[in-house]
């Protein structure tokens, strides 16, 4: 039995090794590939995918993994990897090769048409290929197999286990909660000036910080770097090799929020246990866990008082001149101005997720096929006024802003709220169980924080799925109340409002 | 029949875009690495590795080439192409899985008892694993076959078709030659100082001349890059992605020269015709001809009296405080001094070809098994006496000075002397096919020297053998006639002798 799993496991391994590397040649193609080396790199990804592709649907590993499913000396562990493993292999399986070649075939079309569309702030010049997207999206949810809710089976993708049925009712919660937070903060007497327009942040003293907080906050730099490219992402190879991106802007700050985003991102990668390296639990359970450590970190932490009572003076230090006139506390209430704003991405905490549950509602309708397409700026439009009492002046700062449904991605949103409600959720839970834990970060103390997130979060890898993980590490599974009583507090006493 | 052939060409690019993706990996190991993931990287790089094996001795591949070989309706191209693949796959299948495994153990015990070695200054500690080393090659050059001479079918894999019955005369005469030059040159009254010592050139401005020189001889560098690495190297995962590293130190202008050499080396990968890429026929022919185009730049061209006539004025610019009171004249003197010295890599270029020699007549001795092992350091220090007149004082500037036979590498080393004897005869050529071409390069310009390159080898690919090749390009096949002539005309002029 051992030979067995021995060599269910070296099949384990060499998919990890394969998705080790197109992991780096897709870090590559962002921050060193040549300008003129695209072509090859998109045919050197296209052959790995499609190497890894044959060996996960090889029939032996499918053989391979039915013993494992009833073999019964295995130990939870091994248990575990086969089942994340039988997962991902049954949806690879599932999907007809004609299906893949066509989904491929209308992503270059979608991107190429969404980029035409901004061009021309047209939305309609999208239509046709959105149309396309979203009825092969809706053929790959019926091959998955679903209980009637085909959105469900595209969640499944990203936050496996979660449903429409249990993500409704709390996004619902949550938007009509934000709504009426939204209206008292912009109706409060005090209110919190913009700050940074016009100053400079010389992007190298910024490169330094960015690295001092990594360092600070128990990224290993020894395991893993940070590279410039035009968009921030983080890519874990191995947990031994995770790559950071930043994109640093002499105008603003947000770069250093957007390094603390991927370190926490980086932190979860490199906090898998050793015994599952290169095996199927080296990964978070979902995105939208993996999204709470990124936000815990840039927003829990990284937009508190605590964190900069440390940084400030740092930060007063390396921008003497940027920071000309600024104290910790209008500091801090810049880097929380609350503005209803067009742009998801340039979102503050309290807005962000009225973004997220507009492209949910929408990309639930369209899935079900309850929306007609020509009506879908006008949907999103409608929202954005009942939302956050603003109308886009074009497509171009409403519907055609995210790249997502330009590449297909139908059921990936909603993890970006998820990783808020989570990343709440267990914060709260950190406090509990680390007293002081505050008053440590205000003295600089970051490590106490990631080694309980990685005692409790990444290293147990994807042992169990996200919700159940959640409900082990804070008490109770997903829920907007530590979220929303969070946001109350800070943003409460920012505004000095009661919310 | 047109089918048959893009299924085989299908197996041509996924198997080179397997070979660009290891070259990625391993361009990253030496550049970009975090500490920690070497571990992870060789696992990667032994999967890649295997898939890469796998996909090689695969029957159908097989059964494709035999196609090939006497479809009529060919091109000469696509013969070419098959005829290529097929000498490397029948290697690949030649060689048992047992001999593979047993090899990359001896390969690794080899490199671990080399270090210990040079640590205690003793052979002796090396030689056990250097005899296992030496059986396990034999016992492979038996499995590819041979007409009698083992070291032919080593030699075979770095220099397809060049055989011990045709290179042993050419390097007994040039060795011959070479040791009458040197002796020459050191009795010459004028004695060429050195001049370097103690000087300092900024790193930032080498590196800053190294790009400048990689653009003015034609590097695209919107298809390529130069980062930084211990040990200079250089990487065609593509001809549109070629990567090149340097090594700068600020007490030497050595650099410079790696630079030129791997340019060198990156010109030819860049060169390949489109119609090429992806296929076997985007390959040099052999090391021997890769190296000559190596050579040519940092010899032939870098250290002649025309390009510095443009450059010396440059770098004086460069390095004002670094080059103080020195002139052309005396700069061009110092970067060609010849000094019997101990190590190959810092060896000048008259020197550097009896370095070669003594490998070559050792392993080749050691591969026909016709010198005891114990005997071997001995046999090293008699022929440095009789090349060069120099004793090393240890073995660590003696026969522990390379890696190469460390790793078991056997029948490589004579391909530098063969880059060194092509690099010349092929530079004859084209300063006859290109009147004006040394007056041009005085004026910068280099182009024309890149474009003659291009058209008459680099595009070549891997139509032809690199002997025939070179035949075609220069009239003649291998000899050190051209060779000797550039050394005796260059050095007799700089010692003013007459050799």
């Amino acid at each position: 039995m051992d030979k067995t799993f021995d060599a269910l496991l070296a099949r384990m391994h060499e998919l990890r090794d394969l998705g080790g590397v197109i992991g780096l040649a897709s870090w590559d193609r962002e921050t060193y590939l040549p300008t003129r080396a695209h072509e090859a790199r998109s045919h050197q990804l296209s052959t790995l995918h499609g190497i890894q592709h044959e060996r996960l649907v090889d029939p032996r590993l499918g053989e391979l993994l039915a013993w494992a499913s009833d073999a019964p000396r295995l130990t939870p562990d091994q248990r575990a990897m086969a089942r994340v493993l039988t997962q991902e292999r049954d949806r690879a399986v599932k999907l007809p090769r004609t299906l893949v070649k066509a989904l491929a075939e209308a992503q270059s079309q979608g991107l190429q048409a969404w980029r035409e569309a901004r061009e021309e702030r047209r939305f309609a010049r999208f239509q046709h290929a959105l149309s396309r997207l979203l009825a092969l999206r809706r053929e790959q949810a019926d091959a998955y197999g679903h209980g009637g809710e085909r959105y469900d089976a595209l969640l499944d993708e990203y936050e496996p286990g979660m449903r429409v049925a249990r993500l409704g009712p709390v996004l619902a919660s949550l938007r009509d909660t934000l709504i009426r937070l939204v209206g008292a903060l912009q109706a409060a007497p005090r209110q919190v000036p913009e700050l940074f327009q016009g100053r400079r942040f010389d992007t190298e003293a910024q490169w330094r910080v960015s690295l001092r907080m990594l360092g600070d906050m128990g990224f290993e730099l020894d395991s893993g770097r940070q590279d410039k490219s035009i968009h921030p992402f983080s890519s874990g190879l191995h947990p031994t090799d995770v790559r950071l991106t930043t994109d640093l802007d002499e105008h603003s700050l947000e770069g250093l929020f957007s390094t603390l985003h991927e370190g926490g991102h980086g932190l979860y990668e490199q906090g898998f246990q050793p015994a599952h390296h290169r095996t199927p639990l080296a990964n978070a359970p979902s995105m939208g866990l993996h999204e709470s450590q990124s936000r815990l970190w840039e927003n829990l932490v990284g937009r508190g008082r605590p964190f900069w009572t440390h940084y400030f003076p740092l930060l007063r230090d390396a921008f003497s001149e940027g920071l000309t006139g600024v104290a910790l506390d209008g500091f801090l209430a810049a880097i929380n101005r609350v503005t209803p704003s067009f742009i998801r991405t340039a979102a503050d905490e309290v807005t962000y997720n009225l973004h997220i549950v507009l492209r949910y509602e929408l990309e639930l309708l369209l899935i079900r096929d309850e929306l007609p397409l020509d009506e879908l700026p006008a949907a999103w439009n409608e929202r954005m006024r009942r939302f956050l009492g603003i109308t886009p002046p074009d497509d171009l700062q409403g519907v055609l802003q995210d790249i997502h449904w330009a590449w297909g991605e139908f059921g990936y949103f909603p993890t970006y709220a998820l990783g808020n409600l989570y990343s709440a959720s267990i914060y709260a839970a950190a406090r509990r169980a680390l007293p002081g834990l505050e008053e440590g970060i205000a003295r600089g103390e970051l490590r106490p924080l990631r080694d309980w997130l990685r005692d409790h979060v990444h290293a147990e890898g994807y042992r169990l799925p996200a919700e159940e993980l959640v409900r082990e590490v804070t008490g109770q599974g997903l829920t907007d109340v530590d979220f929303l009583a969070y946001l109350q507090s800070k943003f409460g006493a920012l505004y000095g409002v009661t919310l």
